[in-house]
């Protein structure tokens, strides 16, 4: 039913109604489009903000990406209807809006392209978008072949979804001229003021065929008539009425009659976008339709090979190959890629959430570190005098905090070392430190060391009397806008995290030669580490904090919101948690938090307002914050299990962020293993009939997260100032892996194998044993073999 | 096809095809709703912004209410799906979503309840929808009868539309000791400081059936299966399956199975609205099923009868017997419905726009004097000291000025005389005059005399060295927002208007006693038309405006919006126009802005923007205010003609406004004839497609006007401070007329006749002659019959 294709490049679904909800994305320098195998999609541009030119049937709220998004019978897709003439009968592809099963049917996800073949009745149909790099418009091929034994005439209608452009103005024609459906509609604003950002807007919609369409309606209504979208009234017709639309819902619909022999077939291609003109919309179609080069390749095909090319050069920096084949192809192929789409997109927005930027990039450092190193600089430079970390990072001139970023969240500074220590590892590259980069405000200016010490000082400072750090309006990842506001209320995660980012800091600085603040932050950081555990500890895992009112929260005496995942991931990494703590808060994570779909992120989940904690128990219980498996915190866990050699439990639970290998659990979840969502339904001792559903939204900071875990911990093949150091943590079931390393331009092969007699790690380079596991000396170009004999476990 | 019911109460469509769009409106104290022909609802409550209880399937945008708002499969609705327990037919009522045509249609508005009857192979349907007085939910009852010759068991299943409640948290379930669907959800918020807002809403969705049921449903996607919401997959089952929606889709679905001997009739009654908690839910069940009085009449009968007797509370001034019918049903039953409904809700806003209150209060001088009089005080309570009005007026302490409302437009002050004396003419109070009010900021206060005489004052000052009132960003129902926003631009129409409201301002001076202001102010007026005339009159018409570049415009030489019809009504009203700049500027609102549909507000429609104009340009031609049969201007210009008897013009473009008589018009427009619309569709020479289509929108000043259109122009029974000045302007080819006139507390009932012989009007009030025409001396309960001998005309 599910399985990656052959050539490992596409990963296919053989069923619309198996996974109705399964999905795929593409994205390129300016748009997102998230498609789903029943042809429903969500696609945005960006001018600067967030735009959309395939629009739902009312008004839609303009607002971030959300988890869990519904569909229903008129939601924006791309659909091809199909009519025979002969019997009049109708299917659609690939499943919307008729419903018609097909005899066959896959969806396949690629890197580049999404792709549907379907077979109804003797005719097969096949659908793929791609995209080009920079431009935000679909390039769509639709194929028709006969496979019948008998010549078959039919009536092809692509359809593409407009609708409800604007209250103020909307229309659309076929445009002579242009051979195209031309959409245009307005932007409302209401303040002059406004007029100057929405005039250069791209509010025009349009769908250029690669030929002239026999009919076309661009009326939705006329389309549909009393038929509704599912059986449309117009199909009805030996030819579509060539309606427009005037304040009507359009519509881009065409008809292509065709008289197909056995065996033949027919390809079409489409481009449907946002454009400001018809000049503009002219271009287009001169550059993709308008004539080939000397290869013979037209415009449209250059686009495809171009952003083909472009996906491909955001590959990670290893392939593995493992007794995990499912674990392989998902960090060969997807987890690369999703982490690639973060760090080029930024989330499509333009103030992207300051620990998110940070994390986005530091899994770009895996990728395109200097784009990574442009981003720290860029995140920095809005760093106040004082060293806070403002809420969210503006990139573009126009932008504003939007949204959750106008509410103060205490953590983003945290994130500073952590993130910068990968790109650090993996580049060696500590000039970085030096770089004199302003702060906000623009009169002062500093190293990026000072601007982290700025930092670090800074959560040393914003702390109380007792030395736990402040919540005010939230941290990260379960804000609960209620607990500290009145500036009294503590978080315990926040407390721990200070402490592992001091360590962090402490070893960058050592490796600059500030062996002095390296002391001082490691003292800093046990000082932390003493405090959590006198405040902190609740006699088997660490509270997540302390209100305005002096309650203690996350702690065994609730009811609800009893353990919580945070701090005892942090704890593992801060050095907080000692030996027997650590067996206890694991433990106790096994029992309460741990579910077959991954970690929780709280259990049990709050099921009411608890109003001394806020906005995190507003939350749908296993939704989101409130008690998802939110793999973004699980990472976190699981990363920190690795920091203490807790490598099966570490590998157990890693595993359950990936859907499958086994269909119930991919049915279960509901998506393909393309991508891992910010969470997976929780509260799967509260409400298990919805436990594990995936949210189905890619943007999470999970994904860099995992490529970590399994960097420095899984396969221990992290970087230092003096190479590589190699260093496995595979489960206690591996008995072998195989790993191709990128590493500052080197290629590494990394051969791991239990071996009898072994009864340490050994470590062989080219060879040579290596009493350190570290391979140095690492030159660029250069391309090594390794071998690492590992022991049986008992 | 349509027509009043017999008894008149209810105006009857028997089609859910030949008008899809045709709908009626209820409201009460808290909340308004609007029923579509065909099933489609949208339901709105204050709490105190406007809330949604019943939601569409994605996240909707908050915005103000809409104009020409599209259905689509999954738009919210009231449905009952009926399945045939042996067949297994399926079809529902009462046409969406299975669309199955039935046997025999009816769709009937009633003043305080909306009814349907369908027939479908032998069952009949009848579903009805009526408010309680106070509360926001929705009574239903839905009763089934087997109008075959054979034994039925059908099951019956009652549907509604929960829908997307909340990003943040929605469940839904069956509540086993309420027997009732309570469905469940958070308002998102993210600043703690809005917390306390929204910790009070009601976000539950409830709906309490007078009896338990089979079986239920309450989440969408499992009720709709494969077979989607035209043919839900859980209809195939014997019962529904009792699900839940977590974090899900809810929906509010029943199950009652029943078998019917022919002719046997099954009934239900359900509440549907929105609820705080289960307590309240508990006690709206327990208030309306839980037990009957003495006459044996639950809560639900006797709310429906309270709000019965609400809505006919607010009947009009008067009664009329022309030989006009479809005239006499619109305002014997509709249009004084239509006014209560704008000044008891105020438009569901808690901020309206001044211009708005004032005028829809106006509207309430002839239902609910009282009710006028305390707005117009709330109004001037909120006026600034140097007399200008705000935008919009705050009518609860949590509001505040929004969307159009946050836009400053200058024309606020005119309305206040132009409204007051409406007042003063129905009631010949001028001690509101009189009346202390304090300014805005609370430091100065002031009669309301003073208060106007500000307002006229500053009118007086907001002007350039010409004396042409500047515009700004915008004045009345064109707000062109880049004319003026330099501050150099004026508005023509304003220029005109406050001449107008000089002279009116002028008159109530004058019978206050105020003989000196009186003067100043009809000098103020001349002096105003004199510079109108030098400014803006362009030969054939007035224009519109002049930006602020200087360029006139509205105009001959412009090629769109070449001509207004604001400045040319408003001239008729305000002196400016002479006899021959009359004829002229008549002559061209005849040739370039009549249509069959009415008089368009500017022609030819703006296809393109114009930057020295702005927003309206903006706008879809023939749409809003860009060249559309925009009523409320049209009702100006209606009165216009009445000022200047030019009774024949005005009847004929009176009577455009109310769809039909014939049923091509009544098609055309897609609306029954229960309200006046904003707007029907314009640029009928640009875009003769649509021209004339309703935009179902029946917030609009329109409704007062034309029946003071009627009670001033028309019938001439307009008030002053002696009594009834009695001066009608029949149109020429109606011989008769009957009135009867509720007027400060008297009846009086009047016959207008055309008799051979009469030269000029004769008024005989109780047999007896009247030289003046005036009533005088009208006793509260008396009754008074008068006689109009009106002249034939030539």
């Amino acid at each position: 039913m599910l399985k990656p294709s052959e050539d490992q490049e596409f990963y296919e679904l053989a069923s619309p109604t198996l996974l109705p909800k399964a999905s795929g994305f593409l994205w390129n320098e300016s748009m997102m489009i998230h498609v789903n195998c029943r042809g429903y999609t969500v696609a945005q541009f960006m001018q600067p903000e967030p735009a959309k030119y395939s629009h739902a049937p009312n008004l839609e709220a303009k607002t971030f990406m959300q988890p869990e998004q519904p569909y229903y019978a008129h939601h924006p897709g791309r659909f091809v209807y199909v009519k025979d003439e002969e019997t009049g009968e109708i299917f659609s592809a690939p499943y919307e809006p008729v419903r018609v099963p097909a005899d066959q049917y896959t969806f396949a996800v690629g890197k580049s392209r999404v792709a549907w073949k379907v077979e109804f009745g003797g005719i097969a149909l096949e659908m793929s978008l791609t995209l080009p790099k920079e431009e935000p418009m679909e390039l769509w091929r639709i194929r028709v072949k006969n496979l019948s034994p008998a010549k078959r005439k039919l009536s092809i209608y692509p359809y593409f979804t407009v609708g409800y452009m604007s209250w103020m103005n909307q229309s659309g024609e076929y445009n002579e001229a242009l051979q195209s459906i031309v959409c245009s509609s307005v932007t409302p604003y209401q303040k002059y003021q406004d007029y100057d950002k929405i005039k250069h807007f791209r509010d025009k919609t349009f769908l250029i065929p690669d030929r002239p369409a026999a009919s076309w309606e661009v009326n939705q209504e006329a389309f549909e008539g009393e038929g509704g979208i599912m059986r449309p009234s117009a199909l009805d017709r030996e030819e579509l009425a060539r309606g427009d639309a005037r304040y009507e819902t359009p519509v881009a619909v065409l008809q292509y009659r065709i008289a197909l022999e056995p065996g033949q077939e027919e390809a079409y291609r489409f481009i449907f976008g946002p454009a400001r003109d018809e000049e503009q919309i002219a271009g287009i179609k001169a550059g993709y339709f308008g004539g080939t080069n000397a290869g013979g390749d037209d415009g449209f095909v250059l686009a495809e090979r171009e952003y083909d090319s472009y996906i491909r050069e955001g590959g990670g920096c290893m392939e593995i190959a493992t007794p995990d084949p499912e674990l392989d192809n998902f960090v060969n192929h997807w987890l690369p890629r999703q982490m690639y789409y973060h760090g080029q997109t930024n989330r499509l927005t333009t103030d992207p959430q300051t620990r998110n930027y940070l994390q986005d990039n530091m899994g770009m450092s895996y990728i395109k570190p200097q784009t990574a190193r442009e981003a720290f600089l860029t995140a920095l430079s809005q760093q106040e005098p004082s060293g806070a970390m403002p809420d969210g990072i503006i990139l573009h001139p126009e932008a504003e905090l939007k949204y959750i970023n106008q509410v103060p969240h205490t953590d983003h500074c945290v994130w500073l070392p952590i993130c910068l220590s990968t790109y650090l590892d993996e580049t060696n590259d500590y000039s970085l430190l030096e770089e004199q980069v302003p702060y906000a405000g623009g009169q002062e200016a500093g190293s990026v060391f000072e601007h982290v010490h700025r930092a670090m000082q800074w959560l040393i400072r914003d702390r109380d009397e007792r030395g736990l750090n402040y919540i005010n309006q939230g941290d990260w990842c379960d804000p609960m806008n209620m607990v500290g506001y009145q500036g009294k209320g503590v978080s315990g995660w926040l407390t721990i995290a200070t402490a592992y980012a001091f360590n962090v800091w402490a070893d960058i600085c050592e490796r600059s030669g500030q062996a002095g603040a390296a002391e001082e932050y490691r003292l800093a950081a046990q000082a932390t580490n003493e405090v959590v555990n006198e405040y902190l500890w609740d006699g088997e895992w660490y509270a997540r904090g302390i209100t305005d009112a002096g309650v203690v929260f996350g702690v065994s005496a609730d009811r609800e919101g009893r353990i919580f995942i945070n701090p005892q991931g942090w704890s593992l990494l801060s050095g907080a948690a000692d030996g027997e703590k650590r067996e206890k808060l694991m433990q106790a994570v096994r029992e309460q938090l741990e579910t077959p779909y991954g970690v929780e992120k709280l259990a049990p989940s709050y099921t009411a307002m608890r109003e001394d904690v806020g906005r995190v128990t507003q939350k749908h219980p296993g939704s989101a914050e409130n008690g998802a498996v939110y793999n973004h915190a699980a990472a976190f866990y699981i990363y920190g299990l690795y920091s203490v050699g807790e490598k099966d439990d570490a590998y157990r639970l890693l595993r359950k962020m990936i859907p499958g290998p086994d269909l119930d659990d991919i049915v279960r979840r509901g998506q393909l293993p393309v991508f891992v969502p910010n969470y997976y339904r929780g509260a799967y001792r509260q409400f298990p009939r919805t436990a594990g559903r995936s949210s189905h939204l890619f943007n999470t900071g999970t994904a860099p997260w995992i490529y970590r875990c399994l960097i420095d911990g899984l396969f221990g093949l992290q970087g230092c100032p003096e190479g590589l150091r190699i260093r496995p943590q595979l489960p206690s079931h591996w008995n072998e892996a195989k790993v191709t390393r990128d590493f500052r331009g080197a290629k590494i092969r990394i051969e791991m194998t239990r071996e009898a007699g072994v009864r340490e790690a050994e470590v062989y380079a080219d060879g040579a044993p290596m009493a350190d596991g570290i391979l140095r000396d690492v030159r660029p170009g250069a391309e090594y073999r390794v071998l690492v004999k590992l022991p049986f476990v008992n």
